[in-house]
């Protein structure tokens, strides 16, 4: 006897051609047709209102699906982490921006040397900064890095309201972007204005709201830098919740949005803004049905198969009697009772989908993403997705 | 210029033999001193009470640890998903027992094959069931594996206050033992009776009362099954934080306790029954600060890092003077801000360690575990260790 010798990417690969009822649970599941649909109304959203669209890849954490953004008229990506910029670096990706503050100097020599690579290939690597410290740490990364060929775009972030990195609006991201350019492989590219809480608020109002204040904030520190005769080339920021207010803003010229490509409950609990494109559950986990007591069964999906962090999972309702709530089961379980006017316990073995809370750690619990077409009732496996940033921390 | 050509398992093997103050963020450390008290103080436990000790491998994933602690007395291991069982096996470890419910027939025929493989090792395979339906798909598994020469011990898993899988105690179960004799490659093992809710009640005398009524319905189960004439093997249950009261009540011969190898912040935040040994926090994740602003400091580690589904990490306070509380961050980042009697924000780059808030989902999100001797402060890298289960959901 032998133990089974294919990885489980490899496992996964004998599906493509196989109808969906062949995937085996718990699984993670792209509908492309629907996420491709995201896809075209994102890139007309961005043409439309004449802005640049970044998609964020520590959602998808995949190069396989920027090179699709890419494609359909993304600039490139944005990461959080160096390992996710090396991930999508190594699978084609040429222009990416970290959007985050990276401090380690082992790191920020991987960084530079990503600078480097990056500009070999003709492409440009980006970085945010909220500290002269973080300034001259990745400067002094730069020059050590030998060549000194590339220069890295930095933008200086800015605090709008989330209370999290970022400098305070105003003289603070002018000093730093007076501390930029005191450095030669350093050029200063604009402001970063991101209000990650922003995104999660219910009422499309309150979220303009929110968002117009940030506007003001962005637009206060940049009059005050460009006063000093530095001209500020791009301000970035915008979450799949929020990015009609930046992108009506007229001073945002970069939505940060990834979200959007998969949808996840959470955000389609928001109530959506009237310019806000139709986007479509395209992210499911697939699970089964392992017990069957009275009153409610158990799957195999939990909080090691779907992030909890923002919500428990919807449950697809595939048939009017079978309607169902998913509660907490802990890590490998999920406990569903009958919901709405239903009263039915769906039977052992009986296949359900399952709507993740948040899209992003979820993607990051699994190696790969079964990519099909056709729907999730009767389709095919089109493709196995490599989740090649999957826990890329560092 | 490259790329690193290092898997993150490789570049993390360099630092064996190297300070911990070497350790690039975030990571997930184990403290190996603390770790192997908490497997002696474990082993003596159980030999004090005459019960086998079977810890749960879906917590650590890793073959190697669980080859420790049987090398301590443990009798073999527990995990949750027929992936899980082929890791352990794949790294040596010969009994193994999937302590749930397992339907699907492609799983199946990977359990059977499992099976057939621990025998020719001279090991065991057991595993959970609480229908008719999973057990006649079972036999039919092994049945269909051919050689039909091992026989898969099999416990009728009851409900005993949890609510998740399991039938109730009683009538239901001894039907299911019936049903597990007529089928010759199956043999009734006992009876599974754990309560995962009772684990985190606060309260020592709380805990004890839930499992004073968990033993109840263990004893009158088995005494309908015993009734006729058939023996009723083993019972098995308990964790980490009910363990002192199964352990006590001269009718659960087997411990299932996992989480106690490493502990966790919401196992510590239980009250401690005096019988219970005192085990130390042996997992940590070293983080760092990379934005520090004028009341709030901001770390490397979100809950990509640790899982949050009990709590957010606690901070381990290094000095007296950075006392801090960890506030949700988000996916990538921690905040952090002073707490106790401490007013100072640690500065940019100052590193810090994280008790995550429940190590089984936290160990899930790492490829590799770093294994430090002589403590987290001024130790020495000793190895590093393969989260060899890690995403094994099906």
């Amino acid at each position: 006897m032998k133990l089974p010798t294919k990885t489980p990417f490899e496992q996964l690969q004998d599906l493509v051609g196989r109808s969906v009822t062949d995937i085996d649970t718990p699984a993670l599941v792209v509908d492309l047709d629907a996420m491709k649909r995201n896809i075209t109304r994102m890139a007309e959203f961005a043409r439309k209102h004449g802005v640049r669209w970044r998609p964020h890849a520590k959602m998808h954490k995949s190069a396989e699906l920027a090179r699709l953004q890419v494609a359909a008229g993304a600039v490139g990506v944005c990461v959080q982490k160096t390992a996710e910029a090396e991930a999508m670096a190594a699978g084609g990706v040429n222009d990416i921006y970290i959007s985050n503050e990276v401090i380690a100097p082992h790191k920020l020599a991987r960084v530079a040397a990503l600078a480097n690579l990056l500009a070999d290939r003709g492409g440009q690597l980006a970085i945010a900064v909220d500290s002269v410290e973080g300034i001259r740490r990745l400067s002094q990364a730069m020059e050590e890095s030998g060549k000194l060929r590339a220069v890295v775009d930095v933008f200086v972030e800015i605090d709008v309201g989330q209370g999290r990195c970022g400098v305070p609006p105003g003289p603070h991201a002018l000093a730093l972007a007076h501390e930029i350019r005191r450095h030669t492989g350093l050029h200063f590219a604009g402001l970063q204005a991101y209000h990650g809480k922003a995104q999660h608020l219910r009422g499309a109002r309150e979220r303009r709201d929110a968002i117009s204040m940030v506007v003001e904030d962005a637009v206060y520190t940049r009059k005050l830098i460009e006063a000093e005769g530095i001209p500020v080339g791009l301000i970035t920021g915008a979450g799949t919740g929020s990015m009609v207010c930046e992108a009506a803003s007229g001073v945002f010229g970069e939505l940060q949005a990834g979200s959007f490509l998969f949808m996840d409950a959470d955000y389609a609990a928001n109530e959506r803004d009237a310019a806000q494109p139709q986007f479509e559950h395209a992210l499911f986990v697939k699970t089964q049905v392992i017990s069957a007591q009275a009153g409610h069964a158990v799957c195999d999906a939990g909080h090691k198969s779907h992030a909890i962090d923002s919500g428990l999972p919807r449950v697809l309702a595939l048939d009017a009697e079978t309607e169902l709530e998913y509660f907490n089961g802990g890590d490998e379980h999920g406990i569903l009772r009958p919901a709405g006017t239903s009263t039915r316990v769906p039977e052992i073995g009986r296949m359900l989908w399952l709507i993740p809370g948040h899209c992003d750690p979820t993607v990051n619990l699994h190696e790969s993403m079964v990519g099909v077409t056709g729907g999730l009732l009767s389709g095919t496996v089109d493709r196995v997705i490599r989740v090649d940033a999957r826990g890329a921390l560092s």
